[in-house]
């Protein structure tokens, strides 16, 4: 668990794009970011206000979370003197990149002199349990793509958005490290042990109140053979009540396999019904999101009114539609 | 990569039970083993020449494997005496326990003094890559079963070896610790990191000629909640020309999860062909392999007869029939 709220670090971002991870925490829970710190030349402004250190120690802030990629997969040493005096002036720091704070040896010997966390959220903090299977209390929402990469996470954020929004009783639960560091919390699924991922799960997503739906974020595809296991692992881990199918028309081949053609939403929806009825007979499908990225508005448009009429349910993009239609179809189950 | 020939090392075990992995070793790999060492009080005899330390290393042995499952989760101080000996004698050591070998500061200071290796096989000794997908030259046959510990890995161990008798092109791959123990090779598919699960099958499988036969040992069950995704890991990572259904009947239950019944050899035929496609779309299903421990001889044959007849499949129990029909299906293929 990571302490909130949080100072984004964006460093000397070369360009907005860079700075996703805390635009992501910017837009989901911007309760947890006081504010924002950018380096000279840094290129990437999410509207959030400048601080440095000590203003935002003021205003709260707890953690230092490194909201940006680095370049050249190397943290450096221009990075290394903010994050060593955010440790001495009391920040956590916590970082999803893929070269580890607590690989850096300066880090780590600061952090422990002034007693202070460093969080690598592509690593898991604990130890899980094997997977029992009982059946827990509570529903739970699973977003399933035929790809990856195709807007799982953000249809999970959105749905939860706004089903708060509405009064509905709801927790986004994260398995990746935007996911994590957006909510300060989650499992990082694509590094546990093979063995333990399915339990991991069933401990992200506990026993709840009868009314409260976990939005589970989703990883992988099933029908993408890099890492369709840790998707089966979250269906049966996760015991979903209700999936929600997601797609981007358009796609070429699946992400990084040139070999493999993008299964049709019929196909998703069969083996996605399929594994799911092994943890939870009564599952069903709530509604299709997608991402309409690539089309014009009216093409979009009659895309998804297609859609629904083929596959007889409700479809939306849930960033240019928002998600109401597929609050509508969870409630309606 | 463990270096054979071994001496197997029975230690104390109170029944011959206790010594499966022995008896696995001696079973399917006879000329991996020079002998036994049995200490005081040892209850199990695997039928291979008692030795001490120094004739074991004048018959040629270089590791020391612990055959035997030890009490209690702890590693004797009467088991360490005679793994420091081995040490000094020139024998590596390597395990399939649970507490591990490497986490015996003792054995990890005369290990390195000696210049010997501790070979812990739960635990992977490589990074694999993330799976590509590519397709492999040569052939592949994977059994997958209705539920855990059914016979998957006795299933492959003997249409190997029969395949081998009969001089096709074979070789067994290992996929957890008894099955690495005995080839002294192989990937702990259980221990190792989500994202690399299949692409660590792909590397346990590569390119071979295109008559050679890999048979690959299974893990956990589609069906099985706790250790699906590790199966489908498989199943997309080992992208099987050849399916074995293996299944035992009589199970109350799916194993540890009392809630779950086991699926029918329909359903498994159907899971693991739909979702076998999408790495291979040519793949078949080449038989039936039954655990009928519990059933009668008479009782046994007409189950099989019955089975063949229902799921149009050869169906036998390599254990008690031997695995001829299964490797005759597989060269019908």
């Amino acid at each position: 668990m990571i302490e909130t709220p949080y100072l984004l670090f964006l460093g000397d971002a070369p360009d907005q794009l860079a700075a996703k991870v805390a635009i992501g925490i910017k837009d989901w829970r911007p309760e947890n970011a006081v504010g924002q710190y950018r380096m000279d030349g840094c290129k990437a402004d999410v509207g959030l206000k400048d601080m440095d250190l000590a203003e935002a120690r003021a205003a709260g802030a707890k953690t230092l979370v490194i909201g940006v990629a680095n370049r050249g997969g190397v943290i450096s040493q221009e990075w290394k003197k903010v994050l060593v005096m955010a440790l001495e002036e009391g920040f956590d720091l916590a970082s999803g990149l893929h070269n580890l704070l607590s690989n850096e040896p300066d880090l780590v010997a600061v952090a422990e002199a002034v007693g202070r966390k460093l969080h690598d959220v592509r690593v898991p903090e604990q130890e899980y349990p094997i997977a029992n299977g009982v059946k827990r209390k509570g529903k739970r929402c699973l977003p399933v793509g035929t790809d990856c990469s195709i807007g799982k996470m953000y249809t999970a954020l959105a749905m939860d958005a706004e089903m708060r929004r509405r009064g509905i009783k709801s927790t986004f639960r994260a398995t990746g490290q935007t996911g994590i560091l957006v909510t300060g919390d989650g499992v990082p699924l694509d590094a546990v042990v093979a063995d333990f991922m399915a339990g991991a799960v069933e401990w992200l997503t506990p026993d709840n109140d009868e009314d409260h739906w976990d939005l589970i974020e989703g990883q992988g595809s099933l029908f993408h053979v890099s890492y369709s296991g840790v998707t089966l692992a979250l269906v049966h881990g996760g015991q979903p009540d209700a999936l929600i199918l997601c797609h981007e028309p358009g796609r070429a081949h699946m992400r990084g396999l040139p070999g493999y053609q993008l299964p049709s939403l019929e196909a998703l929806r069969d083996l996605a019904m399929e594994t799911a009825k092994i943890a939870n007979p009564d599952v069903k499908v709530a509604g299709i999101s997608v991402n309409t990225q690539k089309l014009e508005e009216a093409e979009a448009i009659a895309y998804l009114t297609k859609l629904e009429a083929e596959m007889q349910l409700p479809a939306t993009d849930p960033f240019r539609f928002g998600p109401g239609k597929l609050v509508d179809a969870l409630m309606a189950l």
